[in-house]
């Protein structure tokens, strides 16, 4: 195998290509980049048995092919090495005992190479029937519900975000047990079948790391065990969490004793310096008081003092409310809803809150309150 | 003490005396700020044993002065409210059973204080001559040479860097006894007594970190087991270290046997990309060839590979030299030379390597060679 290919495009593909490459040092060839060069043009292949990459730079980017193969080698170093060489044309050639040359008019470097035997089939194959979301849509899902999935190895399937498809409705769900966020979206086209499958946490937000910012769509084949996406010249394999996700539809109620709209930017600030006042190990926990159309925020470490927020708001009825719960878990819930005004839902003290965008109800984020009244 | 403060103004100067507060929590009066409420305005006054710092808001800056008088409070909570509260007046007041209220529109909270009585005298006398840098010079001396103390407990000479004063030149050393680097300024005045003082790194950095970039200058107080920095409102205090520094006059010869210029950028680029074909364990090592007007720049880890570098070069003679040294520590001394090219002298593969500007003898990096040959 022998090619000449400019150093900004080989990088840019690389940029993806080391998404995939294991950072344990237990099984070294998971710590490598497969090259293979064929009619098509140039693959870069990852796996770290979590997330598989395939990338294709094409024929017509790569400067001079000099003849067609494959090699395996340690994904850092290349990665590295590709980084710090100047703006010009690279050489990568294929010299005797599987060692690769890589040279520019100063620079040569000589890289042992693994065997491309050992290297994993990848499995890349594709679902007669993927589903299509544009990438902006995509990258939403994972900002607004990645936060709130479960970090207990002792439950994986919340560690994960649970798509779930009926017909054309896709719902993206994380929890962790004391909160949730559901993100629902329309799909162009409905699904043969009903899908609902756990993609773990950690995989889904180095997918939406690698989308750019175009208009174009990011396909899904969804297998029993793995789920394939595919957008650019991007192939990226996930393993599924294999587990029952609990069932969550029974827990957003349709009605609610009473509904609340404050402005984000304030109410976001009063939980933030009300936030200063709380620690862990009380769960963070903070007051909600409402009194007409103003609501009183406060907290207390006995230690240290105490702080009152006040804040306008605007209710749907004269029910009034007194709640307490997590500021950290408030703020990461309203960091997720993007608009002027927030929409707070009530069922009483003891009952869920439900935030939204007052406008739509795409996103949902629920929080449960703590008892301490 | 009741006073209302621009919230923009108060942080300004809290982010000054929050480097002077402790992390640990060893002492609790040492994670304290005091406030000092006086005819000249607000003192802001912090310590960790190590620093101290005084900050001045002087009377004009306060908006309302209702009564003078003293607080110490928590320096991280009261730095963290203030920074969270809106950009609007600030009311500080000191309430019953030592409690501090401070509030705005919306916010209000109460602080837990500490006896003032507590807090430590910060000593912060002036000296009858002291000595004058302009703030962009001192920046640079703490820069160019902060990076080669050493960092072993075991020579606590080595950890703070050596400010020498002989008539009116200061001379600045750091080594770790594997490198150094001094750098060598022209004072205005003399001084009438010769200076020799240590002064921690940790420390020296912070004040430099301190200092905005205006054309003033920053005064240093030096007493015999201190040295006070005086610059725009604030005042810090730095314990010195109580050793005797190495002399390392005789290090750094007057002839060399052979002199070499190299584009600095080009150098920089390719001992960095033969670094990556070192390892920790083995110095760094890298190994520096001549031949004519070229050198080649080379290194190795067995198991991964190899890698050569070319550069053009010009000698003052036709002698050659093989010589190794850290690809570590020859970064961190080019990236301390602002010149377009860089000049390397050496005395043989056993001497050590200097490394200077060709226009100017300010700054001079010293590297010991590794032998290898």
């Amino acid at each position: 195998m022998k090619l000449k290919i400019k150093q900004t495009k080989l990088l840019e593909s690389l940029n993806y290509a080391i998404r995939g490459v294991s950072n344990k040092n237990l099984i070294p060839i998971l710590n490598c980049i497969k090259f293979d060069l064929t009619a098509d043009g140039l693959y870069l292949m990852s796996t770290d048995n979590e997330l598989a990459i395939k990338v294709l730079i094409k024929k017509e980017d790569i400067e001079e092919i000099d003849s067609l193969g494959s090699f395996v080698v340690s994904g850092r170093y290349i990665y590295e090495i590709i980084k710090r060489l100047p703006n010009e044309i690279v050489n990568l050639e294929e010299v005797v005992d599987s060692k690769l040359l890589i040279y520019t008019k100063n620079s040569s470097f000589n890289l042992n190479c693994n065997k491309v035997s050992e290297f994993p089939d990848l499995e890349l194959e594709e679902h007669k029937t993927p589903i299509y979301i544009d990438k902006k849509t995509f990258k939403n899902i994972v900002e607004q519900t990645s936060f709130a999935v479960g970090l207990e190895e002792s439950r994986p399937a919340l560690t994960g975000i649970n798509f779930k498809i009926n017909g054309n409705k896709l719902e993206c769900t994380a929890t962790d047990s004391y909160r949730l966020a559901k993100k629902t979206v329309e799909l162009n086209g409905k699904l043969p079948e009903n899908v609902n499958i756990i993609v773990p946490n950690h995989n889904i937000n180095e997918i939406a790391k690698m989308l750019n910012d175009d208009e174009k769509n990011i396909e899904m084949h969804i297998f029993t065990n793995k789920v394939i996406f595919k957008f650019d010249n991007i192939v990226v394999l996930s393993r599924l969490i294999n587990a029952n996700y609990p069932d969550t539809s029974k827990l957003i109620p349709n009605d609610f004793s009473l509904t609340m709209q404050i402005n984000m930017q304030d109410f976001y600030n009063s939980i933030d310096r009300a936030s200063l006042l709380t620690n862990e190990a009380d769960k963070n926990t903070i007051k909600l008081e409402s009194k007409g159309n103003n609501i009183t925020i406060s907290s207390n470490i006995p230690e240290i003092g105490n702080v009152e927020e006040k804040l306008a708001v605007t209710k749907n009825n004269n029910e009034e409310i007194r709640i307490a719960f997590s500021s950290k878990y408030m703020m990461d819930a309203l960091k997720s809803i993007n608009s002027l005004n927030v929409e707070l839902l009530f069922n009483g003290e003891i009952k869920p809150i439900i935030l939204k965008n007052p406008d739509s109800n795409d996103l949902i984020q629920l929080i449960l309150p703590i008892r301490t009244y």
